[in-house]
């Protein structure tokens, strides 16, 4: 089983728009709601591909009833500590004549020690049964900034995998995770360094197993102990990026729980990747692309 | 007593960002929540003028016992019709950087017959007490398309006002409003005429007592059975317009309650218009603003 653990979740909202066009009124056309947060995307992806899956989240107030309420439709497995908080919306608009992906990402309700101290425990008590650790997304305010270093500390053994950015990850390293997943941008502002593999390897350095940078278009580098790999998709593809992120976390995590090789790794993320872009919300993959994908990523040495 | 009536009210949401860029991602800086839709705004307005109001409206789902708790916090006297849909939410986009207000409209809950009826009826048992009806914004998924004419012709010999847009601003002429205030281009949609002053003749002419047109930064023009005068702020102003439209109604409607000539309304509901430009959100009005405007609004015939 793979456990996600969201310590931020959100109930994701999706409107759809004629156009978006600052400074003027808009009628939402359609409005999509759905149980969110960067480690619910990866349960969900998980979840599409037969994979046995468990994601740990938090909820609270009207959203977070939303969110449970949205969880158990999509017949996710999930475990959720009740906060006193709101759960956060994030909102989502999407530009139907220039496909423009437009997000508004509320910070969170703050959790308060007692709250997180139960969310750790929650962890605690599902890591044993776990085969990987993932561990997604931004810390809610409230939560220690060196959050992720305890949950991942929780790990005894399994592999774990890591992807947040700012401080979260800077502070989350001395966890040792056994692999983080920024993008270029991410890496950067971790590291301050330009170049991507001098930054992974920077962040090797600091203690992590292997560092795989995904580059959106351009598939993903992986800097790991065996080496460099660079995997990119077989063709250009259009869609929602959105979740494309969280879709190749559920492929590394799905590899490393069968005790994959890297390019077998990079190879798997990146399609899951693609066949999330063609999916029509965060979370959402086209099964068919996943498959015929696979076999067409074009894995090498940089 | 002024009674407001919003047959489709919203949980009005606020979020404060940076800049707002389409096709990026933009983290909330601030959120506010209240009680929302054009009715209830009226009511707002003439709640902070010390006027005695009630608003009517429909609540439903998570949505809709957030807007009742927002509308109890506020101690704004409303009448709530609980409806088995989700209570509306509009979203606010307030960009700090170029002060760009950007509004995302959902179309609202659909009412069954049962509750468009407990609807009216609840206007019925509250208009015999009522010195003035406003009728405001949309009518919701469900209702009559003349929703507005039923509603209009449950007031016996008091003033009624009509704001509202398109098809309900169209069908709602049949309930003989005392005043409709339909903004250029609603009333050119009304129309077809492109000159306000001809358009206006127009909607006279299909039962309304007067037309009041309301010009943005130009101020109002009145077309009424005794002549037509066109209302100016005393200088330019700069701040949210959003619910400027609504501080209108609630200066006409003000001035109807207390018997006031058509200069007198048309003063009032500028000196409200230009007061609610300077409060933060729809709803909120600059009091002292409101009252040094008010011998200063320019009232003449055009």
């Amino acid at each position: 089983m793979i456990l996600t653990v969201t310590p931020n979740c959100a109930l994701d909202v999706t409107y759809t728009v004629d156009a978006l066009r600052p400074d003027t009124v808009h009628r939402v056309r359609e409005i999509r709601r759905r149980a969110g947060g960067k480690g619910i995307n990866v349960a969900r992806v998980l979840h599409a591909v037969g994979a046995r899956t468990l994601a740990v989240g938090t909820a609270g107030g009207a959203a977070g009833d939303e969110f449970t309420r949205e969880l158990r439709k999509a017949d996710l497995p999930g475990e959720l500590v009740p906060i006193a908080g709101e759960t956060r919306r994030t909102t989502t608009v999407l530009s139907t004549t220039d496909n423009a992906v437009t997000l508004f990402n509320e910070p969170g309700p703050e959790l308060d020690t007692r709250e997180w101290a139960a969310f750790v425990d929650a962890v605690r008590g599902l890591v044993g049964s776990a085969d990987v650790l993932v561990c997604s997304g931004s810390l809610p305010p409230g939560a220690p900034v060196d959050g992720y270093a305890e949950l991942l500390g929780l790990a005894d053994g399994i592999p774990t995998v890591l992807d947040t950015s700012g401080e979260a990850l800077r502070a989350g390293l001395a966890g040792r995770p056994s692999v983080v997943k920024p993008n270029a941008e991410e890496l950067f502002e971790a590291t301050g360094l330009a170049e991507p593999i001098e930054a992974a390897a920077n962040l090797c350095g600091a203690g992590v197993g292997a560092v795989l940078v995904s580059l959106g278009p351009e598939g993903l580098l992986a800097c790991t102990e065996s080496g460099v790999w660079q995997a990119k998709p077989s063709a250009p593809l259009s869609g929602n990026s959105t979740g494309a992120g969280d879709a190749a976390v559920a492929g590394i995590a799905l590899e490393l729980a069968r005790g994959g090789c890297w390019p077998d790794v990079v190879r798997r993320a990146v399609a899951l990747s693609c066949a999330a872009v063609l999916g029509p919300l965060a979370g959402d993959v086209d099964l068919d692309h996943y498959l015929r994908e696979l076999p067409a990523v074009r894995v090498q040495r940089p």
